[in-house]
């Protein structure tokens, strides 16, 4: 069994993991990012711990641990190379403080790769070529080739909200223009409901996003399905902006299977369907077996599993 | 050595390899594309014992020959698939056919994987994430992961054409809207070419295409660098459609290297100097080594030479 690590800026999300992607106990604590990395890393140690002891084990017991990590690391040195969300991680060599605790392997990958190898591992159907991705504040997702993680030749490869979807399109967080983030991540979904609900004070969007105190990511989707028409068309162009960028990923790819998941792929078929029949009629591949599009299943819970199947697969 | 054969829709281009990627000979005759498949595997052996005779060698001294095909090739299996180019390939055992006339391996690809191949194995550098990216009618190419040709699960993959470029832009040839080839290949260039001629009848770019009777995918390029504003504009605009696809590559992939290949990159700096510029301002990745851009090399010899190293390869 494994312990797998989803290092988030919010909290410190531990389980442990068993060979067949089941979390045994899991547990966490909040990541307080601003704090000095040996806080920080105690508290991944206790949590650690605290969660072995959960499930009736020892750390005897545990033959590694993985941490996902938002940040680019260095999965061969274990060091975080910078990190915006946890300032002290920056240049950190993480996996070195770790095994100062103690002296188990510990591998150390990117958070959006770490989910990417827990769906994987849990829904992958052992396909040769496996995508994931999350629609979240960015986009972001993991490439999973032969069972392994994909990262480039220099670790910072598989940045793939950051692949144009409009050439010289609208400013995208990373300070370029027309990045598929800039028009799928659910940062966007909710500037486009704003833009919708400012044109159309009407639109029950207006209503929802009043009685819950702000639009959120669910804003839209909730009146489309009540019938609104202005949501609608807000969810429509918004699924087609997320199915351009999944196309381009099928495309290049041709996975067995592109999984996509996030807070917003509890919307299930709503949202998937739209965008499995997108890819369906765009697909310049109309001769061999098609791609399978279905919703991630984990959850949150990618991450830890990801992390440990890190560790298992390094081993 | 090899034998390594570009199946063209207007020629069919062949050559003996050694070990090193060097061509010892070469010698094409024309395909005659709507022929019965029978007289067109017959010319590819005809040639190919020719020029096998031509370096001094005879076919007991061949390990194996390669083929690159433009068509929707099953590699395993050694069927063509389907191809619209030379229509009585579409579904043919062509490895069984080449065999009936000389037991030896075959291998066969699709020819935008081999010209890839080539490049690799020729300008690779070894490295472990390679692209190349050819701009011609169309926009095709190849990843090369580890040394090996990268096709997607199913064989299909690497159509790198047709990622979005601009959401729901202009028509592409494929049927879909704005599709990277749509804007970047040369059909493109001299599409943008003649919309700005129609638009500035002034610009030295019409007197160009009319002294050589029609415009090419020179045409802009030749007037730009005679000081022509409007040329230029359109070579920028042009270079940037370039550029805007081979970034969504680099962020994707973080090839070591990525070079770009067609007839256009005899344009050399001209091109891929504001590409690599372009590419280097916009990389997601400012921490880890940069992609090395650089124009391909080999030019119509890429597909010979990346044929027989399939053929090297597959033994």
């Amino acid at each position: 069994m494994y312990i797998g690590i989803d290092l988030g800026g919010t909290n410190i999300a531990v389980g442990l993991v068993d060979d067949n992607g089941k979390i045994l106990a899991q547990d966490s604590t909040p990541t307080l990012a601003n704090r000095e990395y040996k806080e920080i890393v105690k508290d991944m140690i206790d949590v650690s711990e605290k969660v072995v002891a959960k499930a009736g084990f020892s750390m005897n017991d545990v033959k590694g641990m993985g941490i996902g990590c938002p940040s680019a690391v260095d999965n061969e040195t274990g060091e975080v190379v910078f990190t915006a969300n946890i300032p002290s991680f920056s240049n950190l060599p993480l996996v070195k403080e770790i095994q100062k605790y103690h002296n188990i392997p510990v591998a150390l990958e990117n958070d959006g790769n770490a989910a990417a190898l827990g769906e994987y591992a849990v829904n992958g159907e052992n396909a040769g070529v496996f995508v994931a991705v999350t629609l979240g504040t960015g986009v972001g997702g993991g490439i999973i080739l032969d069972g392994k993680i994909f990262r480039g030749s220099n670790g910072a490869g598989v940045e793939i909200g950051h692949i144009p979807l409009v050439h010289n399109g609208i400013k995208c967080g990373c300070g370029n223009r027309g990045c598929w983030e800039a028009y799928a991540s659910v940062t966007a979904l909710i500037q486009q409901t704003k833009v919708a609900i400012e044109k159309h004070p009407e639109s029950l969007m207006k209503a929802i996003a009043d009685s819950r105190g702000a639009v959120n990511g669910r804003t839209a989707f909730d009146a489309a399905k009540q019938g609104d028409k202005v949501a609608q068309e807000v969810v429509k162009k918004y699924i087609e902006y997320i199915a351009g960028g999944v196309l381009a990923m099928v495309n290049i790819f041709q996975p067995e299977k592109l999984v996509i998941g996030g807070g917003i792929s509890k919307e299930g078929d709503y949202l998937i369907k739209p965008i499995a029949e997108y890819v369906k009629e765009h697909d310049f591949n109309k001769i061999f077996t098609p791609v399978k599009i279905e919703a991630a299943t984990l959850y949150n819970d990618a991450g830890i599993i990801g992390a440990a199947f890190a560790a298992k697969n390094m081993l």
